[in-house]
């Protein structure tokens, strides 16, 4: 049985979210057949959108330190919730001699086990991701055409991402009514919740159709790398 | 701030809970504000209840392993999502240089604080908790007295926690009748949800009166210690 390692803080509510998933999904008979699992919640590593939208310190030295930590302490693997951060995955794997999951890979490669015949899919993420490409990069060698919606709609998910990344899980002050009418006028879509928080936020708003969750799918493949079963194989 | 470790596993989904209430406890305006948080998710720890009940195998060197990573790892201080292992405390912590905060003595603490003239209390927990008096040796110091529920209704609860640990969450499959009519019996006066399984199941069942969450208290505590505030300081 592997070690998982998981490189958090990005914020601590999405690490906490998959933490979460990987306990509930693994096919557990008792706690002995849980898996290990080694978490660095380090939430001092500088905003990865603030830093690609040119405004904030490089997060990349801490990413290092908070990654080397958990190889030294014995993972076999190292996950990341956060679909921002995959920016510096290329820079970060270079220091690591473990293995690292991409979670922005394995959403595509869910997307296309799941439909094959797909060709484009809607994102919501931060800032970040859509300026720095994080889906498209890696999308595109699948095939794969990322669609975003217009800036009225992203404001508003910038606006829940940071509400959770707080703690205001209420959500209560952020008028969710043009995020609303976007996903009704996409109905039928599949839409990816391409920042960690989004999940978490989407699960408070009750909404769980056409959604695909990159943290499910990488809590699913931290499992199986881990050389167990979830409870949905 | 200082960095709190978890030495944790026992189980994972308490593990998880406890982890969930620190991040949704603090006090913070963005990810940057939250808690260094190093989590052993360390699943292979022997039972706690089958080895005090003369069933298993001594669990003390794996926590020991664990807990003594975590401080190599750079925790300032250890806090453990585990009623049952309290057992081995004082043991646990003669091999440590850091300081170790013990839930039991928190929840006394917190009881006394929030009422002074407070002589009994009841307590719903493992067989290993109860047969240790994990509980009972520290409430006593703090002129508190443990009382328990009968045989079937303590039955009925180490079912609860043993399907939470295998990930039966929805506790269809266990007949909760007499626990029921056991807290309906006891209402008006205060219960501990002396194992780290119950907040997560009575969370679940939808029962909030009365019942006094160790977990939440060990959070609190944690936070404080880490120099942040709680929201509900």
């Amino acid at each position: 049985m592997k070690t998982v390692g998981i490189l958090g803080g990005m914020g601590p509510l999405a690490t906490s979210d998959l933490f979460n998933k990987i306990v509930t999904l693994t096919d557990a008979k008792d706690d002995n057949d849980h898996i290990h699992i080694i978490l660095n919640n380090y939430p001092i590593i500088p905003d990865r959108t603030n830093y690609i939208l040119g405004n904030g310190e490089n997060p990349i030295k801490y990413m290092i330190e908070a990654a080397l930590k958990l190889q030294v302490m014995g993972s076999d693997v190292i996950i990341m919730p956060c679909n921002t951060a995959h920016y510096f995955y290329e820079e970060l794997t270079k220091y690591l001699t473990i293995p690292f999951i991409n979670m922005i890979e394995e959403t595509a490669k869910e997307i296309k086990k799941t439909d094959p015949e797909t060709k484009k899919i809607c994102l919501l993420s931060t800032q970040g991701t859509y300026k720095a490409k994080v889906y498209d990069n890696v999308f595109e060698n699948y095939g794969l055409e990322i669609l975003r919606p217009e800036e009225a709609v992203q404001n508003c998910v910038t606006d829940i991402i940071y509400s959770i990344k707080k703690g205001d899980t209420s959500l209560e002050n952020i008028d969710k009514s043009i995020l609303t009418s976007y996903l009704d006028s996409i109905k039928g879509k599949n839409i990816i919740l391409g920042c960690t928080e989004l999940p978490v936020a989407f699960d408070i708003m009750g909404i769980k159709e056409g959604c695909i969750d990159p943290t499910k799918i990488l809590a699913k493949s931290a499992i199986r790398f881990a050389g167990k079963n979830t409870i949905e194989d």
